[in-house]
């Protein structure tokens, strides 16, 4: 319903069923860059197939086990962050993102990463945030080094994309190591 | 997760679990004040009961038939602001709200709906919004009379009130009424 | 799977999977005619439709929350009659109706809400029903007017009828207005 | 909602949520009379156990395999009868009763099944129906065997009565066996 | 996920939804002869109605009501060996079981049923075991007839196969005259 | 129902319900040995809280979506198995256990999982198996090392133990460096 500034340009938003066709769009046009590196994109053929995707992340937000934000860029749905659970025991999360084509380049992921993660620490009060990312994905891998994150080892063809494994780097923060202010 | 600014003062977000322990709190602290027109009071004994309150509430929010609230007023939680459900065949929705005793008389709740009926009205593309009220709560219905709502009748009887029933005035407002910055 | 006797020529009887092929025939070979005021007219394809309209009125009666009955005449399925919902906190219901085109004109309907509304107030103890109708649905307000029920108010645009809105007159009867014996 | 007359003194309704205290009542009254061949007396303990039957009885009813039915004899609750499933596939069924002990010796169990077998074969077409009762049982073997049901066999050790087995003579009654006018 | 030796040549193991292939096509090789007393043949159309089929039994197996095997006979999937429910207060079951046509006359189904019946009675700590076949279905009856069970009787028309009703004999064995090493 | 031999004293098979009491006591008598590491013990009162967990494990089995397998050395319950999940789009799991203080030292563990790890690799065609176990957890490591498991990495403070964060060392064996009859 509401949104939250992460600067003049971009804003982060809880994805409704009403932004079911804009996202479906903005998937539709970056299918060959985005399939490089995500698993469900072809399987994503309808705007039905998002409204799912929406409203499973609206049932994962109402029983406190993560989220799915719509990025909105001056104005247009620009890309997905989400947490892919949230484990209350252990206090800790895992993020995971990805970006339209021409949104790329202006910074736009890693402010709203940023952003999304000041607030797990602080208002959430969680202790650590994962992001996994394949080696060879330097785009992606950018984000968290770029946010401090450390490197702690390389979980080996974790992941099956359309025809083969890829590897995952996971990148770990500590809420003792997030810097206020970064 | 994101809150949205009303005024320099208010702020309206999505009640969460974590929000459980204030917002008992300020009931608690208001009880004799707020079961004069609120049904529920009695019945919210403890802090879980506050907890299914907020559940049921995301609940409707991810099935898109509802929203649940928190207003906060200074930083500190005021009140709650939902809708009883959102007859999305029609279009129409039931705003209901409350404040705790010692933040009335501010204008936050007036302000509240204000926005929150803009946000129903333009976003969510709703044709009318319907705000229930008993003839003798002259504080409450004072809020759909500021904001332009139409008197459309009496329910008789509508509620029962703990050892009374109270009847209903029904306010109604058409989104073709709703004037930009009221 | 019982009956309850309106008089010689009229019976109610709560809907049951079997009487699916029935309804569905009596509501298409009125379609022009109910469509008039009636919102899911179009929406009833197939006799699937009615067995799920059906299903969901006895979940809806074995939850305690309403019920969709039957009325024959003279042995024949003539029309629908049914509780949208029963608020047992407050003790009030809504009735809805429809008959088909060639049964009505008999005070069919008429006694068998007599009926039906007898049975509310003194079995079930409610202390409010309520009918809803668009102003214009000049046979339909006819029976809570016939009934005794009160014109209470007048709620604008509340449905959504294909391409329109219309407007629903509530009328309602309270426990104590009620006369024996009708 | 409605009852069905079995004559002049005695009627069968769905029972419904309402009908707990009464229910309860009949069988505390007959604890010792009932659990000599009922191996749910002694599990049934508060009203709540008893609405908890009732509403599973409605959950039976709405999804059309069986049903639970009050007999009210002169106005008053005097017993159940009921069917444990319906099996629509092989169009069967098995019915179960018992009556409070100052109801026994009227015939009101005999007649009661009679009206519901009736109705069994005739609104719902069913092809058989079955009995189950103890051997040594002989209230209760009285009523198959003057409705003209025939004794198929006999199940050893069918059912723990809280601390022995009881063996189950098997009653079966078919469609075309069933005398109009019995 | 583990299996059980009946003998040197025989097995049986939880059905799992990988083994739906198989399954299927074992079934689909019998299907003429399978019909004549299996009255699922004609329903079960594709694969994905065997993993149904499969689905069900695990999840009757974990509510610990039943569970559905499979029956290797010399690294082949021969057959299914069931249990339709389990009554935990009477501590009773009933057996069911088909096999491949040209699986059969090897034995295999008495010795997996022998198998099978030994460890409800000692494992499960069971009081009765029922089979119930029809009557002409004389490969099926020998099963219970050589592992000893009683005939207790004939449920008339209990089951209905594609266009007419067959009865059912009961046949019944009790853990007190279970032989150990029959 | 069914068990698997690991060897001539080990023997894994599915928890059941009726392995409840067994399996309290085991986890009972072993409470401050398994509590170093285990982040489940205390929590863990009765053996209503072990039959939960059994439950669970079968829902987890029946959804094809992981398992708990009880582990039995010369006839006793020794300890537990299982699969956190199996993610089949990727086709990786991830293997826990625990053993009772008694029973350890006697490569129980190290055989079971050789045996499971291999069905996993062999019959259900996994890709990729993990264990995560913290690094002063010597004997828990011992198991992948044994195995042959790569140390992949580090994840920080991955679990909260009681009072105190502890990290995750993530083993990975994949099937191509399975060897057989390792």
């Amino acid at each position: 319903m509401f949104s939250h500034k992460v600067n003049e340009d971009t804003q982060l938003r809880l994805l409704e069923v009403r932004d079911a066709d804009q996202l479906f769009a903005l998937l539709d046009q970056s299918r060959s860059y985005l399939r490089e590196w995500l698993p469900f994109v072809d399987g994503t053929r309808t705007v039905q197939d998002i409204e799912c995707f929406i409203q499973s992340g609206l049932q994962k937000y109402a029983s406190n086990n993560g989220v799915e934000l719509g990025i909105w860029y001056r104005g247009e749905l620009a890309g997905v962050l989400g947490l892919h659970y949230i484990n209350w025991s252990h206090r800790l999360t895992s993020v995971g993102y990805w970006i339209g084509e021409r949104f790329q380049g202006n910074g736009i992921m890693t402010n709203s990463c940023r952003t999304l993660i000041d607030i797990l620490f602080k208002e959430y009060e969680l202790n650590r945030v994962e992001i996994r990312v394949a080696p060879q994905n330097l785009k992606s891998r950018a984000i968290p080094e770029r946010l401090g994150f450390q490197n702690e080892g390389c979980r080996r063809q974790a992941e099956w994309l359309y025809d083969h494994y890829v590897d995952h780097i996971i990148y770990g923060m500590l809420v003792h190591d997030w810097k206020v202010g970064f």
